[in-house]
This record gives structure tokens, sequence and C-alpha cells, in this order.
């Protein structure tokens, strides 16, 4: 059974970027502090092409996210870029250069038709159009029996954990404050769909939270 | 030096009450569910006069709540009853019965001035109405050298974290939604004031995130 997997860092007062987003600050003002942790371990590092780096508790953790992941399915603000209809005359292709570090398909939530892009090393994006369970079906086809994995952002991840749809979810909880920004269960309403925790690992800068069903 | 020291259940999505608070259901709707985890322990029921009970990791996260504390502040809407001026012919006297389980002075913030309240086994409630600072300063002379418990609920503790002064807080983070209610980080805005995470305690039920200046 191929599972969607949503993975998510979140500050302690729950959100999960912070206010003013913008092409320059793509997670809000403060936003970049929900992901300190991650950026010096091996194992992100080895995903940039980059040498060297830790190894601690949360490697397993950021390794345990990656493996037997198929496909992606990623909102349009995570794509980002800007609002509304794409610019066909300056297209924004993602905020990940190149040659994406995914490696497999990605399938982006949109309200905008747009045509499949190609990147380098493996990475496809295709926009989806006709809602979340599309895509969910289109990237589970897409993932040959692997899982399929839900980056974000707040909004694609709500829609899913709505709909009951999402079979794990992984809170990287952040000890810090955002004050405002992008909540992560704004609007969910109080039912997990019965995902429940069922993994903590504790680290002074992270506590990753993984709930799945019993 | 007598510290400050804020305990609190709180939900994934930052709420330590559920919505519609009453008299009959204290804690809002769903809002018991944050403290499911204590019942069951002997420690909380030693407190209630009660035998038996478990002893496992939140054990001693409870027990180190409760050392070396000499005061307590609280909210009027954790102390309760109703809201406005006190009602003299019929007063509430709080929660807690007559013999309340915190066998030390305890000072209540109102806006409405009362005489003092004597209950059984050594507690006191001292209503203060001239503000946070004050109640604290009572409180620490009241504590004679040992440290003050914050008791809650989200608003009083929301103005202490806004002022700087709480020097402790744990977060008992309980796995499930609430979807509404009391928000504990509401109108707090991004700084902790130094306080950082310095101790995590998890087990399948809570997460105990404790956080002190370094």
């Amino acid at each position: 059974m191929s599972r969607l997997r949503l993975k998510i860092s979140m500050s302690l007062d729950g959100f999960v970027a912070g206010p003013s987003q913008s092409v320059e600050n793509p997670l809000g003002i403060g936003g970049m502090n929900l992901h300190e942790w991650v950026f010096p371990l091996a194992v992100w590092r080895a995903m940039q092409g980059l040498d060297g780096g830790e190894v601690n508790e949360s490697s397993r953790v950021v390794e345990e996210g990656l493996a037997n992941i198929g496909a992606t399915v990623m909102g349009r603000n995570m794509f980002g870029g800007h609002p509304g209809p794409w610019n066909a005359a300056k297209p924004w292709n993602g905020w990940w250069g190149t040659n994406p570090p995914f490696h497999h398909p990605v399938f982006v939530l949109t309200h905008h038709a747009r045509e499949p892009l190609q990147a380098e090393g493996g990475t496809t994006f295709t926009f989806v159009t006709d809602g979340i369970e599309s895509a969910l079906a289109q990237a589970r086809r897409a993932a040959g029996g692997r899982d399929v994995s839900l980056a974000g952002g707040a909004k694609a991840a709500q829609q899913y954990l709505v709909a009951g749809l999402v079979d794990e979810m992984e809170i990287h909880l952040v000890p810090t404050l955002l004050g405002r920004g992008e909540g992560l269960f704004d609007g969910v309403g109080d039912d997990l769909h019965g995902l429940e925790l069922v993994r903590t690992v504790a680290t002074p800068t992270v506590t990753h939270l993984k709930f799945a069903r019993r």
C-alpha cells in the first residue's frame, strides 16, 4: 500500500512559515529558523551536492523520511514564484535550480494549467488543476508502489489532513515562536483521522513527532 | 532567586482549553483530553488523596514541577466561577472543594476586589487587582525564597510571557487537536525572552518540553 507521508517543520506556536512570504523570502519572516536544525546534517548536505556535515539523532529521521518515496505532492505556494496565472514570458521553475533534489515526479496543486516541466536529475513537475485527490492518484501511479511525500505548504497539508488522506505525519517541532504566519492546523478541526503519535526523537534543537495509524 | 515557573498542557495545535468553557465544563469542549496523561499517575492521585496509580516517565516530570514551589499565581478564568464582579450572595470558591491541592498561598489575578479566602490544608486565595507584577511580587514574598508556580490559564500565561517574567516553562504537549479554544501563544509574538528548550521527556501520550534560561 502506497502511503501519503507529510513531513513538515513547525514552530512551538504552530506556524510552518512566517508572515510576509515573498520570492525574496519564501519562508516569510523568521521562517528560516524552522529549518536551522537540518542544514548542518550530512544527509541534507549530500542532497544539495555538498560534502561533510554532522550525523546526529536527526539524521536517521531525515533518512527515514526520504526512504521509499516515489513521488511528491506540493502546493502552488511551495512551488512558489507568484500568485495567479503563470507568466509565460518569464516562467517560474521552482526554487531548486536546474537539478532539483527530488529526482522523481512532483505534482503541484494549482488553479492554473501549465505544461509539465522536465528538470535535470529525474525530477518532473506536473501541474494538477483538478484537485487534491487527482494529484494524489497521479502521484501514486507515478510512485510505482512506493510512498508519496506531501511536501507542504500549509494549505496543501490542511486539505489532505481534512480529507483524511494523510497516512503518516512527521512534525519537526522547533522550540521557537514565530508569532504570525501560516498555521499548519488552521481550519483542520479536531480530527486527526486515526493518526496517533507512534515515535518521538528528542534533540536540543528539534523534536521529531511521528504520527501514523496503528 | 525565586523563579516563576509556568506549567501547562497544550494540544498539538496550540490550545490549552477547548471552546465553550463553562462552569459545567471548565476546560471547554475536548479540553479534558489535554489532562488524560496525568490522571493515572500515582503522584497526581496522591494530590487528590487517592491511593494507587502508575509510576512512569511522566511521574518525575510532575514531581519536578511540584518541587520547591512556595506560592501560586493564576488567572481569574482558571479560578473560575463566572465573569464580572463576584457574587457575594453565592460566592464562588474555586473548583477544588474545601481542601484544595495547593497547600500554600495562591494569588488570583482579577479586576474585581474581594476579601482573601482561607481554605483547609494551608491554601489561601488572595485576589489581586493591581496587575501581574504586583501579584508576582506578593507571591514571591509569600513563597519565602521558594519558586512561584504560574498555573494558567492562557491569558495569565500570555501576560507573564509577554512581560518576560517567566523563568521556566514546561509545556506538556499532547498529540491531539482541539481545533478551537484558548491558544497559549495568542498575542505573545515571537520573543521567548531567552527561554530555551533544556529538556524533553517523550512518552506515547505526552511530550514534556522544558524551557529555561541557560
